[in-house]
This record gives structure tokens, C-alpha cells and sequence, in this order.
């Protein structure tokens, strides 16, 4: 192999590094070129073999940013049949029996808060809600915050998260009240002031949804801001109540049943992605 | 250029693709190899080039693991150059002086929750605290959260999050009271029981610190679990009180003082990670 056939592999590879690094955000085009000394001519063909790489390996896709500078980044992405794979392999995690608590609540903390999961489900979100253009991700403390952040890692945005209690340490704060099905208690939550710009598009995030009323929260923090919701998504949804708050949400799984007795968990991968819900009334 | 050159070049930018995208996880290089279709020895000067390319680009190392079914993997890591400019960097956001909040407090959340500031804090976390081998890291709820995350999946590790209340979603519990210099008031922690085992090395990390009261608390934990502790991280401590509660502990950032008056915010890198306090006394 000659130099330059061997310095086209290594350019690649670095470029590859470069980019599944630093998921979503723009790179330059002409300093990754100028770095190892090509014409963008050449930089545009490497693109575009690093983009067919990524969707032969079921990464995402590389794509190109027209305008002034140019621009080339990574955008993790999941096919179908990798989110049929994920999700089917996250369900089988939960229909383990030991998880089964007293009471009838599943242990999900250790799935949801692991850096694997959130990481392929943030992906997951990322793929489905990326056509709404969120401007940035909204969960509430503290489960799903693993999951918000590997969605807003994906999709290259900022992670906000509503606090249970106005903290004295993050200033101004706005705040609403809901009601909480699975506390049966009506629960607080805020945002501090300066986080949201009205006109933003918010994506909200969270790890499980029984009768809405944590999501509903959010969507009325968000109304609040006069912002607007780009979308709700929730990794685990119980089935009953089948009519939720929240309005219409995208749930990966939809866990039917917890057994006690025979700690028998049904669960169900929502494979195609099918939104549940309406739309609520206004 | 010929075939078996081109193919090269597209295996070395697939493989750097699949280890960045999964960092620390360990693929093997058996199926790695064979879905290229290239001897084992061949896929060994791979492995080889691309920790040079990752080295020479400070996004960390790819190295081959021994032992039976062998198998590589990619580690991020920062080198000393590269935490300094990125230490540096986040000084100069935290000393804006829309920062300061009534009461001298700094706002900080926008940035330890953002993807892009907790994945470049986490690597340097993960590159400092590797050598003391932790198994898992632990941090308390909130805003502590992103920053571990990203460190676990720097180090390819499971995340804990301590609550402030036991839930009953999540089984039963251990608990420690401690006491808060933020708040001023004692406070409670909680973690699931099954979340950890004895034997177990904690990585403890936490966004701030100001009395060591939280760290110390997560400290109780560990040992209350009967696990060891492998360090504590924290991205911000103030130089006051010199004397912390914690221990010996790393911080990224030392925060000598914030003005209400003048809005000035006196900060600086840990650029050389020393760390501070003592080995504390039984």
C-alpha cells in the first residue's frame, strides 16, 4: 500500500472517531479536511462512505450541513429492526421475576439509570422524535434523568430538569401543581426561570407513565414558558388506565400486568413505535 | 487504489465507529474480524493504529484485552493538555456574571446537565479515578446526575443514585441521616438494598461541594453497604471551608469566592487533578 492510500485509511478512521464522539454536533468540514491535507472535494466523498458505514452497522447516518462554513456530523439513529432487537431485549429484562416488588411495582432503577439502556434508548427517542424539531428535553427528577440525557445527547440539546421543590440555589423559578396517580398526592414542580425562552420546542422525556399526571405536569410547565411540546415520550407505559393525562406520548413498552403472587410480568416492546393517547381537548 | 485498500480503509473507520460509539465496552475481536473477513493478526495492526489515531486526537486509547475469547476495546480518556483546556474553558462560563444569583449562589445547572459539559467533566473523572478500579459510581439526586452517568459510561460501569426519601417503587432500602451546610438541616439518603453488594468499589461523584456533608453521607452509605470506596469527584468545591467533611476528595474546579455586589465569581481549573483534604481519621 502507498502513502497516500495509507493515509486515506487513517483519515477516515480519525474522522470516524472524530465524529461518533461528539454525536450531533457540527464539525467543520474545512478543518477536519485541512487537518490531514485534502481538498473538500475529497473530504465530501469520505463523508459520504463514513454515512453508508454508519447505516451498514446500524449506527445512524454522517451527513453533510450546507451553509456558510459547511459542517459534517454524526447523527445516531436506530432501524426498525434494531429497535425491535433493543427493545425486545429490555423487555426480557424486565420480566424478571426478582424484579417483582412488594406491592406490585416493578425494580426498574438499575435498567433506566444504567449508561447502556439509557444510551440505546435515548437513541430510540432520538430517532422518533427528531422529525418534531425539539429545541431542547424536559424531564422531571429523578429516574428519568438518565434517559433525558442520553435523548439530549443524541439529539444534541440541552437537558432541562423540573425539581420537586423550588431550590433557593437556581433563582427565579416558575411552578406548577399536579397531581401525582402514583402518590395519589398532589406534587409540585419547577423550573427555574431562565432555562426556557418562550418559542422553544420541548421534548418531554420520562422513564414510566401510569396515569399521566407527571407527564401532564410537564406539558403544563411547558404552556407556562409559553413554549411548546414537540412531543412526549416514555420508555415503560402501563396499559391501565388506558385513557392517560398526558394527551397523546410515545411509549417503548407496555407493561400489561405485575403479578405479586406469581411474579409474572407482562410487558410488551412497542415495536413500531405506535403513539398512544389523543390529543387532548383544550 | 485496489480492492483489498479500499477495504482497509472502510474496516478501520467501521471498527473505530462501533468501539467509539460503545466506550469501555469490551467487542470481540473474533466476530469484529470475521464480519471483515481478515485473519486475527490483521485485525491486531488495527487495533494498533487506532489507539495511535485516538492518542494523537486526545479522544483516549483502544486497547486488546487478554484472556479467553480476547477482545478490544475503546477507553476515553483525556490527557493533561486537554483536561486543561477544557477545565479552562468551563471557568470561563461559570465566571459570567448572569451567573450570580440573589444570596451569592451561582447558577450552575444548565451547564452540569448538559450533555456536552457532563460527557467532557465525565472523562475526566473516569481518566483520574480508573486506577483505583471502582466497579460502580454513585451520586445523590439532582443535579449530581448527568455528571455520573457520564463518567459510568466513560468507565463502562453501572450508575447509582442515592434518593433523599425511600420509595417504595424501589424496595427496600438503606438509609443514613447527614447533615447539609447548603440546607443546614439534617437530612435523609437512601439506596435500594439490592443495588449494591459487599465487596463492591464505589466511585463517589457529586456536581458540588461545599462542607462535604453530602460526600460524607454517600461515604456512610458505602460503608454502611459494607462496600469500599474507590474515591470521591466533585466538579466544583469552594476553597471555604478549607476543612471539608468528605475526606480526600478530586475537584475539577476550585471556587474561591462569588460577589453579589460586583457579580465577580473567583474560580479556577484543578488543571493538575491534586487532590484535596486529608485521609480522614476513623
Amino acid at each position: 500500500m502507498n502513502r497516500t492510500e495509507a493515509g486515506r485509511a487513517e483519515r477516515l478512521a480519525a474522522t470516524a472517531m472524530r465524529l461518533v464522539s461528539a454525536p450531533s454536533v457540527q464539525h467543520n468540514l474545512d478543518p477536519l479536511g485541512d487537518a490531514a491535507g485534502v481538498a473538500r472535494s475529497t473530504m465530501s466523498e469520505d463523508v459520504r462512505l463514513l454515512d453508508r458505514l454508519a447505516r451498514q452497522l446500524d449506527l445512524g447516518r454522517v451527513e453533510t450541513i450546507s451553509g456558510k462554513g459547511g459542517g459534517v456530523r454524526y447523527i445516531p439513529t436506530a432501524s426498525p429492526d434494531a429497535i425491535a432487537a433493543t427493545l425486545s431485549a429490555f423487555a426480557a429484562q424486565l420480566r424478571d421475576p426478582a424484579r417483582v416488588l412488594p406491592g406490585g411495582f416493578l425494580y426498574l432503577t438499575d435498567l433506566v439509570c444504567s449508561p447502556d439502556w439509557s444510551s440505546r434508548l435515548g437513541v430510540i427517542f432520538a430517532t422518533a422524535m427528531r422529525p418534531a424539531r425539539p429545541t431542547h428535553v424536559l424531564t422531571v427528577e429523578t429516574r428519568g434523568i438518565p434517559l433525558a440525557l442520553m435523548t439530549a445527547r443524541a439529539l444534541g440539546l440541552p437537558l432541562l430538569i423540573a425539581r420537586r421543590d423550588a431550590r433557593v440555589a437556581e433563582g427565579p423559578a416558575l411552578s406548577i401543581t399536579y397531581l401525582s396517580a402514583t402518590t395519589g398526592r398532589v406534587q409540585n414542580m419547577s423550573l427555574p426561570r431562565r432555562s426556557l425562552r418562550s418559542g422553544a420546542r420541548v421534548l418531554v422525556i420520562d422513564d414510566f407513565m401510569r396515569g399521566g399526571g407527571t407527564a401532564k405536569g410537564l406539558i403544563d410547565l411547558v404552556t407556562e414558558f409559553e413554549a411548546d411540546l414537540a412531543g412526549v415520550g416514555v420508555a415503560i407505559a402501563t396499559a391501565h388506565p388506558a385513557e392517560k393525562k398526558a394527551g397523546r406520548f410515545l411509549p417503548l413498552l407496555v407493561m400489561h400486568r405485575v403479578d405479586e403472587g406469581s411474579r409474572w410480568v407482562e410487558v410488551e416492546p412497542n415495536a413500531g413505535l405506535a403513539w398512544s393517547g389523543m390529543h387532548r381537548t383544550p
